[in-house]
């Protein structure tokens, strides 16, 4: 009987294990049971443009959401309309081309855009959803180069409406969680950032070749996690990139890069790219610090299932893709959104961010197709003050 | 350059790596994009009764599914009516008391009746739900004994109306996916199949004192698990249980279960239960054969994380509770209802199933009352036939 | 530069993070560029009888062990001394036979005796070397009876000789680790404790015949970490057991058992035994308590790799067979011998431990036979005193 | 019932699982029973040179070797030698100063020679050895500078004897499984091969002063490991280096690194180096190609032991340092030397190999110093031919 001396008081007695702040939807649960507070101000209308394979994300989770009713979605393949209202059953939606757009803008009861079109298209609904005092959620990049994409932050900014990029990877809750141990100063001051980043499915050579190129569609992904998590911009640049699938080359394009880049504060950060996994979306990132190390490794469609049979120990796949290893950011990143139009939330991607995060990733594509370092000047002004 | 010989065909000419069939969600999305078919037929109406702790769970999932339209609440409290609407913003749901019910049978747009109230009030509902010829949802237990229940099945199967006991974890992946796996012979004939259950948080003794005792509150869902997966019952059960806890100890109830079930087959089963885990919501499940051995380990709200920090090398925490551990178990779970309901499914939860877990509990509780095994004989008819 | 500000002073100026105990080897190559006493007391003179199986380990051991000088091995088996002499390169030993092991017995040289011969000799050996005041060694069981096994404790009392029952497991760094915290309260008192223990390779049924059946050549090892990690005796056990392998139930034994042990302080302890895993030597334990929960997975003789070739995401395997698993546990087992042979440190595993053991095994096995719960009562005077 | 019809055929007719290759130890277990062949021509007689923080390593290990008998300890420092005597109870060996080093080479009895002395002390022993027709292991670098070593591979070449430069990661069991993977074709043609390796404990600042510098002293292993892993040579580097601690920026070097390789093939390189990891001895491996990735994680002195303490979830530490991650990597090392010296395998490290790391490590400084990428040209003969 060794260990009866330890029997304690009754459990119930005793302080209780808190609910982990991990667990967030236990303490949504909680707030469900006590339904203190109504949860939000009305419904909130709103017009999607474009329903592609960024769109259907947000037509999904928009049409799941209480906070929100749709009311129009513009799309200009109208021979998708049929298809839409029959699989979605909608029946309250207005359907129209864009050349009809203003219909949209001129609605009073339409509060909110959100631009999943094609990107060409990006800056004309922005403008004009701005114009009309609609708040705007648009699929990154806001405008096919960086002046445009300034334009329209000055547009959001004159009228007082929130522009919000979409940089789904700061909403999700593994990531954001290292960010605020970091700014915590859990690991220190930061020694190395890294980032593994490699997509999955491989994407067709028609989608690569609008792509914009592996560092304006892929690692301005992994920069932004970078300087997300540091609050701070690289002052130089290192890559080795190469083109291992013939097709790419032939694109004049990369598909594996690793990049290096060097911080005023002593910090190094890496970055391992590559077009394709062939075993899913691999998604890592890691800090350190001499205090130590925090890391997200590859999550799991369905965790915790092993197997071994024989000399074969198994673990169940990876996600196989970004729109399910990212389902939950994309969700909470719409939430933000809604909270942003509400009033409740400050906004979380600063204008300057998406261009500082383009201006690196020009830089890294320049060090790649040189094979020399570039060093990069920061003009004050470009700086976000990473205050949020 | 020793691995440039692996250097292949291009990516774009070899097989590519499947969708893993456990990104379910990745499956759905592609469907989304390709809107083949519709997915529903039409909205159907539901009237919810009593929203509880339960309740809340399916409430929140009704009001995200666009298959479904709430038409009744039926809840005793008129006190939270306006709570529920004001939270909810429940804007067309009609509030009733049970007294007024019959509005509820009586209406022809109700198609189906989820309940979550009380248990001693189960038996009236399920019985005129489907004496109107509703479809029927009904937390575990449908009724409070198990003659009551019998009844109620039988009244299902006149009226050709589905009756589902909400066994939520048959709905959850992990473990579907092992009896899968069983079942198609990847372990072989069972030697020994185990599951390890703790509680958490620490449910109030206010409730142990309603709760049936841990035999019939928890252990039902262990051996449901188990003879789930196995397709077998058991034919003798020895117990341990013990009350660590004196405020069980005085409820004459036990916080501290080990079951060992022996199958006529040959398998062995072993249940590890206990009210109370300070580290969340245990929930672990473990089948051997002769062929390997698949196993589930616990599951944690966020995946992945990992802090090093001088000796401390951790992960994030497990789910605290059943609302989250399970929370797309009973999404799926009222998914299923519904298809069963539009003729899509056949159901998955027969009514011999919860009989006969009954049964087997209160073998438990006399073994483990008496400190002796106990024999359960079974008529043949009493067994399910385990052929969904 | 968010996280500049949390530069430390120089990581030479603040407290390092020590050496982590669990790096014992760390430690001793410290202490060995130290040098600061000497290790050990010269030379130890050892006869080892049997060179089967388990002489084989402990004859490796010893060759390669600096405090040690085999002097006599004793082997019936004649035609195995040249292979041994040459395999060995061992030109100082003396082999005998047993008609022969005076000589070790009389030799004032030989201090300490090894027996890994078959048990039927066991006694014999283990009276003699302790009438001529050797230390013994013996593999388990000390004899082939309880009474036979009572009374070479008793003599080695008498003479003031330590006999070491070897029970391996106790030397095993994890599972010593385990019970130093239990033992530190770090669970609390214990809910549960459990055991998986599946053997691999698939035993001959030659020696099965003759290793008196899984109860006494298995079990009891599992039973004895448990009586060992918790410091108390059960006082009821539950047992199903069957027989999946013809060749085995026709030995009237059985492959596959589950054990419950009751003990009074409110534990309850669970084993789960296979005598046949056939994805390697699966080795598990875990204590809980309602300070939480510790445990030891599975170790692999190469830790730490990983692939992942599509949807194949793999580990190593586990370790095949006792041998490899407690490799580092004969070791220590052995060191710990040799301490108590040079008077460093008390004996850890007593005489009542091996005996107690026994018992349990017998109800266990009464248990299973008679498909009926067995009670055991303790003397005072049989129940180890668990002061190591 | 569901699983019976799963009952094999008894196990003791169907194919058993294999011993995995893994498991090393239980194969030479296996060959120990079966005594088959004499494993070894007899004991070598060694001389070792320096008793330091490597000599200790080798010393302890030579030791237990039942292979070899030191016969000489060269140690300067004349008051260390009791000590060892006393320490390691060393009474058939001779102590000497390095004056009377001739001694040794004299000797016939001395076939191998072990230089584990200060740097400046190691070309005139090898050369010594050598001219004497004895084989030489030699701790890292063989001597001062890239031509000095050069010297004595070309002495090793003349005189027909080994010279092993201690490469000890070469002779890492999981290093070796994931070269033999790569070197299969398991991950095709190698995309990214990535090293973390971040030192512990903090080194003292005397000794870094003696170092060479973190790329000679710590990248030079990183860089091997990509290289001999590959077979292939980088043809550019660049890197991102930084001092966070005040006592090495003084000394002009750098404590923190993050290097990228460029190869003619396509493959990238990424090694990410820091002097200090207050969480122990971290030692990562990555390797990835079109068909998969392999990596190594960091290994734990005990294996498997987890906690879940309330909301903290924990294992044990990594190894603390060098001496115990890669213990048995010497001993393996030491083996290999042997089995060289009696003619029974090809030296596995080749004298090119520790020339061309180090002119890459030299290329690494530059870079880290100009903040410029640095191109390398390679002349035929400098490249080795990976041919084992």
């Amino acid at each position: 009987m060794a260990t009866i001396k330890f029997k304690e008081m009754s459990q119930y007695k005793i302080e209780k294990t808190p609910v982990p702040t991990e667990d967030y939807g236990y303490n949504k649960y909680v707030e469900h049971i006590g339904m203190q507070m109504k949860s939000h101000n009305g419904v909130i209308g709103v017009a999607l443009f474009g329903v592609g394979r960024a769109g259907v994300i947000h037509l999904t989770s928009l049409l799941k959401n209480p906070r929100v009713r749709i009311l129009y979605i513009v799309e200009e393949d109208k021979s998708k309309w049929d298809a839409l209202k029959n699989y979605w059953s909608l029946n309250d939606i207005k359907f129209l081309q864009s050349i009809d757009a203003n219909h949209v803008y001129n609605d009073k009861n339409v509060r909110a855009v959100v631009v999943t079109s094609p990107t060409y298209t990006h800056e004309t609904i922005v403008q004009n959803a701005l114009e009309h005092d609609k708040a705007v959620f648009c699929e990154k990049p806001i405008a096919e180069d960086m002046e445009k994409s300034r334009r329209c932050f000055e547009k959001a900014k004159k009228v007082g409406q929130p522009l919000l990029a979409a940089f789904n990877r700061r909403f999700d809750a593994a990531y954001s969680s290292v960010r605020e141990r970091v700014r915590n100063g859990e690991v220190g001051h930061v020694n190395t950032i890294k980032v593994c980043s490699r997509d999955s499915p491989l994407p067709s050579t028609e989608y690569l070749k609008i792509s914009g190129g592996i560092f304006h569609d892929c690692a301005v992904h992994d920069i932004d996690m970078i300087v997300w998590i540091l609050g701070e911009y690289p002052i130089r640049v290192a890559v080795a990139a190469s083109a291992n699938i013939p097709e790419i080359a032939e694109l004049n394009d990369f598909d594996t890069v690793a990049i290096v880049l060097t911080f005023a504060s002593g910090t190094v950060g890496m970055i391992d790219l590559c077009r394709y996994s062939n075993y899913g979306y691999d998604q890592r990132l890691e800090v350190f610090g001499f205090k130590g190390m925090v890391k997200v490794e590859n999550q799991q469609p369905i965790q915790g299932i092993e197997t071994t049979y024989g000399l074969e120990r198994k673990t169940c796949p990876m996600y196989y893709s970004f729109a399910t290893r990212y389902q939950n950011a994309y969700v909470n990143e719409m939430e933000h959104f809604l909270d942003v139009v509400e009033g409740k939330e400050k906004i979380k991607v600063e204008p300057l961010d998406t261009l500082a995060v383009s201006k690196i990733a020009s830089a890294c594509e320049e060090a790649a197709r040189t094979g020399k370092n570039v060093e990069i000047k920061w003009d004050p002004e470009e700086l976000p003050k990473f205050n949020h």
